[in-house]
């Protein structure tokens, strides 16, 4: 079910270059011009998503980009998924609890900067592609967090500004994504959603295994490499 | 007047270096340890405030410290203070509505990294130096935006994560501020206020001319030394 509200035609889209983000582009492409902004925050994977994300703004022809440099984040620590030492647990998201890729406060850092950029451009929605239901157990991915900070943004930037939180996936299962993305022609063969920071994609992380059931019970098949025969 | 509040004994604090977060950094060392933030965002005088807060940071023999690297603000824009062809005019603090100097949405993200550090230290608490009055016009320096940034936070971070917004100057004028941070031994003499970025501070800017202002009227002389003889 979907809510038809009044959309300005231009919006920024945070794009890590993930296939949740790819399909989220496809979405908001297809009722404006987009914005595409990518943040290297230290994640292991970053040289891959950058390539991934630079891949889908050129073929989205988008003109405005912008690629944040907050390393810090890394520097912050407190994830597995920006730590040098600690790998990547598997099997980490059926976990009960907050799994340990969680990154404090990613997603406000994300938007904190979506929203300065939408405000400069005078965008009226900053995408977000964030899952509540598969990604359970992020604080930062919940339809609670994000009502909430559209709240600070109301109040926290100027009189004249207007930016909603669009978050279109929030409710959906990996195989209703695959299959808007393929409905919406998401160029899914450049994104990356694998953990590892390779030429081809494992087919054994969480990440790699969520994505392929996702594309097995949409009934497709997934366009990427991967490392040994997974599909 | 002051509630009292049970505060936890680590808090975070951001340190521009300027006058206002020197006081509150001075607020939160007496009620317990501090782990100093500082951020380049990009702004002119971006050397000479991470000198200040070097040397503030010493002061305190503060062992937690990050500087955080946003520079990406100055690349999106939409501030006299972060470009690099528009100068910062002169009474602009005086006009109606929003100043010029207004940085978009930026206290939100040096507290997105406040807070993402705060979580993960386990810190309670992050003290933010923002005085509402005499910044009259930047719509991310009001009371109501801090509040509504602390229930984001509440909801978009671990569920055994409770930290809160200080903010312990919002409704203080600068007179009361310099008079605080007397009482507390505030290091004035590292802090950097001025809009230029020279050895001395220019004395004329609207934040040397609010700053000077304040200490006339506590009855005290700024000790920071000034281009010209304005005290």
């Amino acid at each position: 079910m979907f809510k038809c509200i009044a959309m300005g035609n231009l919006s920024v889209v945070l794009v890590s270059g993930g296939l949740d983000s790819a399909v989220t582009t496809s979405i908001a492409a297809a009722i404006g011009e987009v914005a595409l902004l990518h943040v290297n925050y230290g994640q292991k994977t970053e040289h891959r998503e950058l390539a991934a994300f630079n891949a889908i703004a050129d073929y989205y022809s988008a003109d405005k980009r912008l690629v944040a440099d907050m390393r810090y984040m890394k520097e912050i620590g407190g994830s597995t998924l920006t730590s040098s030492t600690e790998e990547i647990p598997k099997g980490d998201l059926a976990r009960e609890g907050v799994p340990s890729t969680y990154v404090p406060f990613r997603n406000a850092q994300l938007l904190g900067a979506g929203v300065a950029w939408a405000e400069v451009l005078g965008a009226e929605q900053v995408y977000i592609g964030a899952v509540e239901e598969d990604s359970s157990g992020y604080p930062d991915c919940r339809r609670s967090f994000f009502e909430s900070y559209e709240k600070a943004v109301s109040v926290g930037t100027r009189p004249e500004t207007f930016i909603k939180i669009v978050t279109p996936l929030i409710e959906m299962k990996k195989m209703d994504i695959v299959g808007r993305g393929l409905a919406l022609e998401t160029p899914f063969e450049y994104t990356w959603s694998c953990y590892s920071d390779s030429a081809l994609a494992c087919g054994a992380c969480d990440s790699c295994l969520l994505r392929l059931r996702g594309f097995r019970q949409a009934g497709s098949r997934d366009p990427i490499a991967y490392r040994d025969q997974v599909r």
